[in-house]
């Protein structure tokens, strides 16, 4: 076979994200303490961004209106102070937050880059992926940018479609087995799987046990000789 | 010249939008009644809108945000009962609101369907703006969706080049002078301009003037015409 497109997720792959996100959290829980034990105010937050999922997506300002409806519940509708405010505050931190590329991430791309289309693919909010993608320095790199609602088996099938030579001409790339690899290898890819230490509950998922076209890896550092070796 | 793609906003040119969000405003307005008079919470809103369109982008989930910022604010960060939680509901609303192609429109879209590409080409919240046009039942009419943070003149070339033939053999048609025709112009495109009854204050711009390749249509039904009389 021959390999002419590698696709990449973003969040957790090329730059922290997880982490950003469970920072806020500990915050959240630490404004909450009064009103209830840590423990409580972590599962209400995962059940209220579960039951907003379908409607917000994946992205900050989702995750900032449900912290915003947690401490709602949570104080009995009786927010003191400045919790609302310190919340929004708090998410547009998030938004703000410096981005940079994960040790080894760039000398990575660039030797990929010489031999293969890079296609970046990602969910999220879509301003605030694209104000990642240039925070990062890494844009130049990439032939495409594809920011998406949710990832598929279809998706990967459409993307690599439009900005490549067909999912099995493809390696897909990511920390999310769920999202990144599972429905990459059904579109007929080849998954490159590289773990990042903390994983979104949502995201959570078995590997793919032995499958001709997966590979975990223990950094992306790995990844330009892995795509090397299947041509 | 040779017309072959016709590119479409979405929001107030193929459904409402504004007036979604003008009614929502309006309920604000109402449930900050004995906080502030009517004026003051919708210029509160506005300039709180404009200071977070840099990161939120456009969109109903950064519009909640900006609700519930305003309100808390002009509740001196003491919000009564359940009004933060009403904001939020009011949010949610607007998500889930049915999605009705104004007058003329799928006539017009399947006529034009049958000789150019159309591309439909929109801001807004990713996974809303998709939700939208699957609801609307005009997904299948669509060569093409490009989901985008900003139009100008850099996103219209682009996007032409990527799903036909290049801006100058593109029409542009929407509500918005200022994001839909002019930058549109700019990049080389026909601009087609079929006004909404509003038009958010962030959106409004002087029309261009006498202008070779541009047009205000009384409606969209118009639009199959003119197009063919380009060619």
């Amino acid at each position: 076979m021959r390999i002419t497109t590698v696709g990449l997720d973003a969040d957790d792959t090329l730059w922290h994200n997880e982490t950003i996100f469970r920072l806020t959290q500990d915050r959240l829980r630490d404004m909450m303490s009064e009103f209830a034990p840590h423990e409580t105010t972590n599962a209400r937050l995962a059940e209220v961004e579960t039951r907003n999922l379908r409607l917000y997506g994946y992205g900050v300002k989702g995750f900032t209106l449900s912290m915003i409806e947690t401490a709602m519940e949570l104080t009995g509708q009786n927010p003191p102070g400045r919790l609302i405010a310190d919340i929004l505050a708090a998410g547009r931190e998030m938004l703000q937050e410096p981005v940079e590329p994960l040790p080894g991430v760039e000398m990575a791309l660039a030797e990929l880059s010489e031999h293969y289309r890079l296609v970046l693919i990602t969910k999220g909010d879509l301003l605030h992926q694209e104000q990642k993608l240039a925070a990062s320095g890494l844009g130049d790199l990439f032939a495409a940018v594809e920011i998406v609602s949710e990832k598929d088996a279809s998706t990967y099938t459409r993307v690599f479609d439009r900005h490549g030579t067909g999912a099995t001409e493809a390696v897909m790339c990511g920390n999310s087995l769920r999202s990144d690899i599972l429905p990459a290898l059904e579109a007929g890819c080849w998954g490159a799987y590289v773990p990042y230490p903390i994983t979104w509950a949502h995201e959570v998922a078995e590997p793919p046990g032995s499958h001709e076209r997966f590979a975990e890896l223990g950094s992306i550092g790995e990844l330009p000789r892995w795509v090397r070796g299947l041509n």
